[in-house]
């Protein structure tokens, strides 16, 4: 796979717009989810553990009882790329959150 | 730990009107649960095993893509026992069916 | 994805031999494995399930405790095809009991 | 459950030495483990998380792709007691470098 091109500012700005509840933490797209127990933490881990390596793109996350820190970057391109997006977009999805995500990935490809 | 009494036909019958969803199949309290894809079932999966390492009581369960079969039985008591009427309600808890499952496991403790 | 093909007999029989510990079961390529305990067990089915999840091609397995039953078969072909061979390898593999199994993977798929 | 007491310097000093492969990092036990990918690494925290939820008791841990970072510590506490010397002793089980835990589990216990 070639390298991916990591994002100006001004994209990353705009594109995170299309991802509720994410954010920009220095150079990484990141959210927070705290859960009731470590029970609901750890089956939504598990979901995204499959999104992950279906993908070949893993994020740096930490679990501290029922609270999971998601941080994702493409460590290749050194900064945050539309894999990222799609990773997240992917994980909203799988908290129930979103649906029909292949629309916005087309919106995050146009913008690219 | 001492074995634990098999419950009779009469009290299994009453029990499971308790738990919604499962029924009795031969020897098995069963439930087979249909998720929208492996993604979903196997978070699913990941809470099912956590509750069941803790309550060191274990399903005998099958998978096939986005459907989970699970049967509860208690083997060394050779029939079910509230043990696996306390697991059925947690399961159900982890699909978000059941808040306060208390309430219900002091049900099947008094009809015991 | 087009359908692959379900192998002919001959074929199934004689590549069954490039992967230790598997047999062939009606239309199922199968193996039984027994671990130490359920945490064993659950470790190594939460690596198979990214393994599965990774090839959009999924095992019918069974667990209970200590031993997992894994059965593969290719729903859209209807019969034992090379995904299956190429999922028995990896299985083998995330047990520690193969390296290099890319070797293998080439020698099914010129048989074929 | 009545709050465990933290242990001393000296006692944690001595305990870490049972314990190969852990260290003290400020109020933590701790310890960094790198697999060969992101699949061998998700198939142990698998098994971490069940010993973790059957003892009740959870790790601080952060993951990216092979590589696993534990602190463990008790929360309750605000420092390391024997539950955390108990976890990673449970923990270095799961990676199969520990056989019959139990006597250094009472060793632990006796020097408290």
């Amino acid at each position: 796979m070639s390298v991916l091109a990591s994002l100006d500012q001004e994209t990353i700005d705009q594109l995170v717009q299309l991802i509720p509840d994410w954010k920009i933490d220095r150079n990484y797209l990141s959210r927070e989810i705290k859960f009731k127990n470590f029970n609901e933490a750890w089956g939504f881990m598990s979901q995204v553990a499959l999104i992950a390596e279906a993908m070949n793109h893993h994020p740096n996350w930490s679990n501290v009882y029922s609270t999971v820190n998601i941080r994702l970057m493409t460590h290749d391109s050194g900064g945050v790329t539309r894999l990222d997006f799609e990773l997240a977009l992917k994980i909203n999805e799988a908290l129930g959150e979103e649906k029909g995500i292949q629309q916005k990935i087309n919106e995050i490809n146009a913008a690219i």
